[in-house]
């Protein structure tokens, strides 16, 4: 199907298509061998199994190898921060984790659980995951809310010997940069004169701004809700705190309408509005990433009255913000590569990787490949793999 | 294959035909649903998927027809007593919990996945299984030694809403009571009218000792490593001295030799050998199982000497006693009834129709179906949810 007919069919969703497509959840597990035989038992359980425990014992690598555990990635979520609908809880958030597990295998090759954890408590869900660490191999994180999605993902970046990412932090971090380094091309700038404004404060927004110091650019305001996050504020939490010292090198205070003033990049990572009035005090070819769903702080067509580029997280405009243009790869090029922890190096690599798929097409309304876009994942993996090879 | 074909084909497995088959592990998951277009992505990821959380989050009862997680079984170890091989450890028992998840699917038409903890405290496992309880929907134990088996199983009855069965101690003892309803017509004894020894008192031992008690069984004597279990012993854990009070009737005491004198039946589920001049104080038309595996205390061509029926836990041999015919069909019916705990009832009925299923070509080396049997898991999870309605 041609990506506009694809969009005529979305379109056309209904309710009963969506609710009909989730009876009995979206997941299913398989033996990858036939059951059919005594034969078969005999290999696949006792006592032909026995055989491959006793070996586990005797040499702990050979789990890497004999078991499914190694390369399966559990998405973890306690369903405080799903997708715009807030603290859910759990249960509720279940069927965003097998969507996200059913993308893992789809699109990144690797089988993936959910699980989802009716305690919000840190500790616990560290904890947790700890005691069922030979379970599995990577933990992506979702939609686990702001601030403690830092100290969690922090604490089990600690806690366990094999990668944790938070998508929601990281995953929209790469994607966003991958764009804004097409976006600096066609507006005709250099990211390291550029200052960027990050409209939120949470897991996204927190993310960004991380990546964009750490590709060198000019500078990184970030606003919450109160306001520029500067060094004069006593309302921040620590991980503001932090920000407000590495970002603002001007020391900008106000809203947003100071932060935008000047600005050629804007990034919307929360559901506050972007006016008209302040678009217009950015710099000339500023970029606009408006990225909240399903609402943009700004619909495009105004705000490329603005803005040489504009992007949003919707998948009916161009330019779509698609955290599924990174995870997949990020996690693939990391098990295959063996890698223990995620690095700032890997997700650059990623980033670069997933930019340069659009490169050959570039426009102001083409600045990151299609979702669908077959290249995207091995290109993204190998990325990946070279970056934890050069580290 | 036929079963003659199919034992030559098994006696001729190698090292490399174990080992090559659980190369990356023995289970894989799917996306039900295709994911290859926009539309496909935005029924079963954003923005389709959040009209199902929101509807979970405003009727979690919708949480069980719309995610996977009514219908998961999770197969939970902590590697302490893993087939013949013991504490292992749990990196090194999921290669079997990964089978017994793949026989899940294979079998009983369930979706199944191995969690197994690097923890072996009670407290720590149950907590573990109650943060995760969005997540699943029945619990399997297995491979978890004892007498920490009897308490955690308990504990997890206690703590969870949902069906949790400790494999080792009940499914072994349904395939137990079914063999033996057979035996006693074959041996021409009636069940009220038999005295049975179980040597052994580990997670099977209790367990079968348990039904064969609920089922009417005229007496039922345990022994264990120091002997027979009676009221006078003072070196009994609490699990042995509650089945001290309910077993022995005539308060035998000595060792196995002593508890065979006189007794119609014997189950051998621990490493312990059956010396021939014991069974030969057995009634006539005794009835041995030598359960363990790969050696069963008596080889079925001594026993024969000695018994009416032999069976044993071999699949080379007749009267193979395999869980594969209980469990996937006792965890079908009970989730397909919607019961909360699985009962002695549940259990009593599973055992009956088993035991049905091999009556018309019932013979001494014909007490139970073949683990292959198609209409096993049917006939048996209709037994169960029968019963639950029964109740």
């Amino acid at each position: 199907m041609s990506i506009d007919a694809s969009l005529d069919a979305a379109a056309a969703i209904t309710e009963a298509d969506i609710f009909d497509a989730h009876l009995g959840g979206k997941l299913s597990v398989q033996s990858k061998m036939p059951l059919t035989t005594k034969r078969d038992l005999s290999i696949a359980y006792t006592p032909g199994v026995a055989q491959v425990s006793r070996a586990i014992a005797a040499d702990p690598a050979l789990a890497a190898t004999h078991t499914w555990a190694s390369r399966l990635v559990v998405v973890v979520s306690d369903g405080t921060a799903v997708l715009g609908l807030g603290d859910i809880g759990a249960a509720a958030s279940l069927p965003v984790m097998e969507g996200k597990s059913a993308l893992f295998k789809e699109f990144g090759g690797l089988d993936s659980i959910p699980l989802v954890l009716n305690t919000t408590n840190v500790d616990e869900i560290v904890e947790t995951l700890v005691r069922l660490r030979p379970s599995f191999g990577a933990v992506n994180l979702e939609d686990v809310s702001a601030p403690r999605c830092f100290e969690l993902e922090e604490r089990l970046i600690e806690a366990l010997d094999c990668p944790v990412m938070h998508d929601d932090q990281h995953g929209t971090a790469v994607v966003v940069l991958a764009a804004l380094i097409n976006a600096a091309k066609v507006a005709g700038k250099e990211l390291g004169q550029m200052r960027a404004v990050i409209s939120g404060a949470g897991a996204a927004g927190i993310a960004i701004s991380e990546i964009l110091i750490n590709v060198g650019l000019g500078d990184v305001v970030i606003v919450d809700s109160k306001g520029i996050v500067h060094r004069d504020r006593d309302d921040l939490n620590a991980v503001k705190a932090k920000y407000a010292a590495i970002t603002n090198k001007e020391g900008l205070i106000g809203g947003i309408r100071e932060a935008l003033d000047g600005a050629d990049v804007v990034v919307g990572v929360s559901s506050s509005k972007f006016e008209e009035a302040d678009l217009a005090k950015m710099n000339e070819n500023a970029v606009i990433f408006a990225l909240s769903n399903p609402d943009p702080e700004v619909m495009p067509d105004v705000a490329r009255k603005y803005a040489a580029v504009v992007a949003t997280g919707r998948s009916d405009f161009p330019n779509q913000i698609n955290n599924v243009l990174a995870f997949p790869g990020i996690f693939r090029g990391a098990l295959d590569a063996g890698a223990r922890r995620i690095t700032p190096a890997m997700k650059l690599a990623a980033a670069h990787a997933i930019a340069e798929l659009a490169e050959e097409s570039l426009s102001n309304e083409f600045i990151v490949p299609s979702p669908l876009d077959p290249r995207v994942i091995p290109a993204v993996s190998a990325a990946v793999q070279a970056a934890v090879v050069a580290e």
